[in-house]
């Protein structure tokens, strides 16, 4: 049975330039966010936005997805499926960090982004790419 | 500009039933799988099966991929958006190991399930969940 791979065609994997990644990260708005905490993968469906190529979100103080900020690492991943391209991926990996600069703050607030959830006050997080790579099934 | 909140409005999440999470599990085949190696946060985009309240998937062996076996500890997740739920989300957070046993590899092929990049020899991996959660936006 482990050489059925009739039924497993090869795939073609491409990659991205890194510009078409920035511009599937800036029309889309739902991606995920994993980061590890005290050797734990935590895993959360997050609304982004783009501002200077860096990848910013909102989060509740003291919540599980603020906890990302201490990671010392995080990924950011968003995916989907066109026509173009078959299935694709982007993924950024970096450092995330509280924006606490008011005029920094004052622009995220003008990507008018909406969290999945977050009740009362919010602080802004930014990802600052280490990496960014994208890759789709069509070539 | 940290109290503009009326542009914010609270988002009520509820929790979904384990039944509901497997019924989705069950009806979607891509996800996105997270571990750590080392310290650093690994999340890659994956078609999976459920195989008896488990979550399986195929991948080559010696990728980044397959290293998830290795890993303590994964999550794995799938998120969508219909009118019912609203926006919806499942994590489960369990262990990986290989599958190695001939019946069961015979059945997992059974599945026909066709991994996003596989090219030549897979090897099956299963994700045994000691926590499956699910969470919606609305109730």
């Amino acid at each position: 049975m482990r050489n059925a791979e009739t039924t497993n065609p090869k795939r073609d994997l491409a990659s991205m330039p890194v510009d078409e990644c920035w511009q599937l990260l800036a029309e889309h708005t739902v991606g995920r966010l994993a980061f590890c905490l005290e050797g734990s993968p935590h895993l959360l469906p997050i609304t982004h936005g783009v501002d200077q190529r860096t990848v910013v979100f909102r989060t509740g103080p003291g919540s599980k997805l603020g906890a990302a900020a201490q990671a010392a690492e995080v990924v950011y991943e968003i995916d989907g499926f066109d026509d173009a391209r078959g299935g694709w991926s982007v993924v950024v990996r970096g450092s995330a960090e509280l924006v606490t600069d008011a005029a920094e703050l004052e622009r995220l607030y003008g990507l008018g982004l909406h969290p999945w959830a977050v009740d009362g006050q919010v602080d802004w997080v930014r990802i600052t790419p280490r990496e960014v790579t994208g890759r789709q099934m069509r070539r």
